[in-house]
């Protein structure tokens, strides 16, 4: 149940256009709900494709299987169900292992304790951290 | 300005060995605000501590930098300022250069926006997802 | 499934009240479930209802379908499923058409990704903004 | 530095007999900037304030210093600095311990690491949990 | 639907051993799904029992109730619906009524309301919560 | 204090001419902190204020002022201080009066506590949300 009637095809060229670099670029046939969803909207679904398609598919600085976590470590945060079990399942099918899943887990964790224990304990900030003092 | 009067001095000796295997460990003088505040409690000083020593300064699956990064990613999303302070300090003196923490901020920027996307459209999950069905 | 058991029936005099005061106002028979299950406590229904009522059924000054989509914003933001929901349902009800849906959720998807970046560089803020200043 | 103006005097007769009942129901002379800066629209601040003494200055069935506890959890996981301050600077007055702070700390932080964990694992509810099933 | 495959029975020892203590220490003989899941690794598993074990579940000064209650705030605030069902259980079960269910949920819903509007006013924070001018 | 260096000058030509068109779209001199933050990466400079100039600053199907209120009940909601403040000044020049700006808040935190309530009773959601089933 969504906000929007699904998409039903592909009939619309801009979206079929869309849909066939998201198959090429990801090498899959497979289109997923966000994108089929995006769709009601095809200039949305053309910023977002290109934000995902540059940062996230495309080889960049940091790796992708790194690139996976990072975006797994918002969404979970967010508490946004679809896309932690999007994102895991990319970061899996790029290599992650249960072994570094369950650091992860352990990692983003630890964080949301001690960010809440600063918020709880109003913690000033060190004067140390400013990056105008690193070097 | 704290919810808790700050912690005078180290005369606490269970404080003071906290302190000093945070200087080991960390090979620092130097001891953040953070454990600090915390040490107003003694046994949730080193409740915290053991925590972070064991995944974040011990040697561990997933490499140093990129933990930093799933902290930062984790502490943006909180909006927590202190941690997102430390952490990404920590992550420069690991060697987070200047162009990989622009591609990190680009990567949780976009997690933001498409998990907001998400929320919004109420995207339904693909059952492609299910970890069951992944191997 | 909920945290409490469904409210079964009208029979309470109290909540039969502000039912009825809610189908008159809203010129609907349908109570939804939001207020089924607040009316396991009539005095937090009728708190509640009267907030809703003054401030989204009556006319006041922002009109009818900007007050819902600000509503959606908050909604969206906080991840609300069911209040995501309602409140998408009610714009189109007063109105909201595809192309501002769409529009809406451009906008609540950048805000969310530059508040992310706000809080991941630290922005300082800059005096101008200051209310004291601007007139 | 604020969103708005802040309201320099007591001049409006609706917002003085509002401070007058917020001075006689605490007991207290001073009035916090919380409500200083809600009364630039005294039937916002007329609103808060009545929700506020009915259900934390008056005597109801959670006790003053728990129900305080309860607002410091909420505050604190929304990361609201201004409440977090004002509401544990309440609860000490009410009589919470150094004790009772560090364990209070000691729970919200908890719950944020398993909330946490939950989103990352994306567990399901138990049936069991089901409160039409429990009695 | 979860992101990691359940674990299917008990026949790690170390598993095994952390079930029988939460056995044991919460006298019955249901092991809810979060441990479940956590259980695919051990040491997580491990290390989140301890917590809970010492903090929740053992006599502490903060009566078992109220860390229900605080617990179950931060778990709405964050909008974990497991950690919501399976808190608000538990406290039923440690005697929480209907009537401080509700008022438990009224100040829960106007702490949420204040600290919004507290972000919005962007209200300074008073120099008299100072925890160094308190005493 | 930021987690970043601030840009010292314009003298990158590929910021100089960002900066150009901002000033020459917005129509005034000043260039806020954000910008001159994001500056330090002059592609994500790029990316995020073509989104924003065809979004917020260009005309498009919902007015100015309303947009700027949808984007400030997200900045509100992520607890964003230099996002609440800078859209706030902007919706004001953009001509929200003082009693649009309190009405405004009255919807955000009416919001936050509905929000809070559906998410402590955990309702279900009604079929008839679901957008298939209108028309």
């Amino acid at each position: 149940m969504s906000t929007i009637k699904q998409t039903p095809d592909e009939s619309d060229p801009s979206v079929k256009n869309i849909y066939q670099d998201i198959r090429d670029s990801r090498k899959t046939n497979y289109i997923g709900n966000f994108w089929r969803y995006l769709a009601f909207d095809s200039s949305l679904l053309k910023n977002v494709w290109e934000d995902v398609k540059n940062l996230m598919v495309k080889d960049t600085i940091i790796d992708k299987k790194t690139k996976e976590m990072i975006y797994m470590a918002v969404s979970i945060t967010n508490n946004c169900s679809y896309c932690t079990h999007s994102h895991t399942a990319t970061a899996k099918k790029l290599g992650m292992t249960q072994e570094e899943h369950s650091e992860f887990l352990s990692i983003v964790a630890l964080a949301a304790k001690t960010n809440q224990l600063v918020n709880g304990l109003q913690v000033p900030i060190d004067e140390i951290f400013d990056a105008d003092r690193q070097d």
